[in-house]
């Protein structure tokens, strides 16, 4: 396709989604959500070390309870679909040593591979997540970066547990983001829900105890009356300057 | 356009998307950032209170302090603009002021806004999101859902400073990751980069204390030679799961 198409293609897919409180009855094919699955992997993520995860909940007793741990909302409620969308902070040392691997075979088949690259997973990534007991690494890490920063520009995350939090939901985030756009273009509907009991949740699906939550998604077809409010935005002055 | 045709351009644009390590010297129009940036504006943001700014840094002295702040890697040093997303935690208030004003204004004009909306944001968004002098609020509020929670399924988060900056974050990679969609599908390349010095960019763009930055976007057009490795992902099974 030609630029100017995406673009307006984009355009249409971005100002036609809205977060829709009500589905009708219609199914999404499941195909559809594999394939807006695929496209939310293809998100950029820190240092490609992926640490999210998705739980499709299509089991009727698991999403049942799924749907009273988003407090029943109209739009849990009458989702054709749920997929809990989450971030682990525990996973990138596992993506790391996977990643390693992939380069290792990508070399042997003749791709070139940057010194920069090995150095990074090898010894940069290992040294920048690992975090230690209680995040006490990451608080030592803190300190020294905070004094050797005094003399040039030095990396200021994540240095703790409370960092990798916000680092693991960020690329999340990313990935949710694609997902819901991927439903839209195919022709469905989504409603990011951030309302919802995460600890329910985690126990549902036993997730491990470095999983987050950072939100579940409802997918579906509009009802009519799906979109509840009108599409509001503070004044653009606020949230985009140029200097 | 068909929905069949949307699909296939957001494939496109999200297949095509990759993180661009090196840009060559064309220059990318001020319009395509700034339509990018509307459509950032309209991605799902937790209960619309948009914590979200994105500073488009011009001025060439800024950025090539914003370069350096990049640790003058060469996504940042090669890229035609530089676009630095934050996340803010306090500006939430604002924003829930400017929604009550916003929405009485679509009711004059006839919208009929659910008695729901209102109670949100009268009452529940700043119950929710006012965390008191050092979050002790949110520890408060933590302790009281925590035993609530034994009885029926309530709300985790966010409770307490650290949760805001997870929250804040978390919408602002939604709009990063349209605005970054929106350059590719225009004919135009990113580079998303975590790799920075938060400290040195608050400053250099006089940034309040309760600012975050999750990212700083290169923006270009790529290089032949501009994408550095292959797309790696581990399997698929470690990422989506059906139950």
């Amino acid at each position: 396709m030609q630029s100017k198409e995406l673009g307006q293609a984009l355009v249409e897919i971005i100002e036609s989604r809205r977060s829709i409180r009500l589905f009708d009855k219609t199914p999404v094919p499941a195909e559809i959500i594999e394939k807006a699955f695929d496209l939310a992997l293809l998100a950029p993520n820190s240092s490609n070390l992926q640490p999210w995860e998705f739980f499709w909940v299509r089991e009727p007793k698991q999403k049942a309870k799924l749907v009273n741990a988003c407090f029943s909302q109209a739009a849990a409620a009458t989702a054709a679909e749920l997929v809990v969308c989450i971030a682990r902070t525990r996973t990138w040392k596992r993506n790391c040593e996977d990643m390693k691997r992939q380069l290792e075979q990508a070399e042997a088949q003749g791709t070139r591979v940057p010194k920069a690259a090995w150095l990074y997973y090898r010894k940069l990534a290992p040294f920048m997540y690992t975090q230690g007991p209680f995040g006490i690494l990451g608080f030592v890490k803190r300190i020294f970066f905070f004094i050797l920063g005094f003399w040039r520009p030095v990396s200021r995350e994540p240095m703790g547990c409370s960092d990798m939090k916000i680092w693991a939901t960020k690329t999340t985030a990313l990935a949710c983001e694609n997902f819901m756009l991927s439903i839209r273009a195919f022709g469905f509907d989504t409603c990011p829900m951030e309302g919802i009991d995460s600890r329910r949740i985690k126990k549902l699906l036993s997730l491990p105890s470095d999983a987050l939550v950072p939100m579940v998604i409802a997918i579906g077809k509009r009802r009519a009356d799906g979109v509840t409010l009108p599409r509001i935005r503070g004044p653009r002055s606020w949230f985009i300057k140029t200097i």
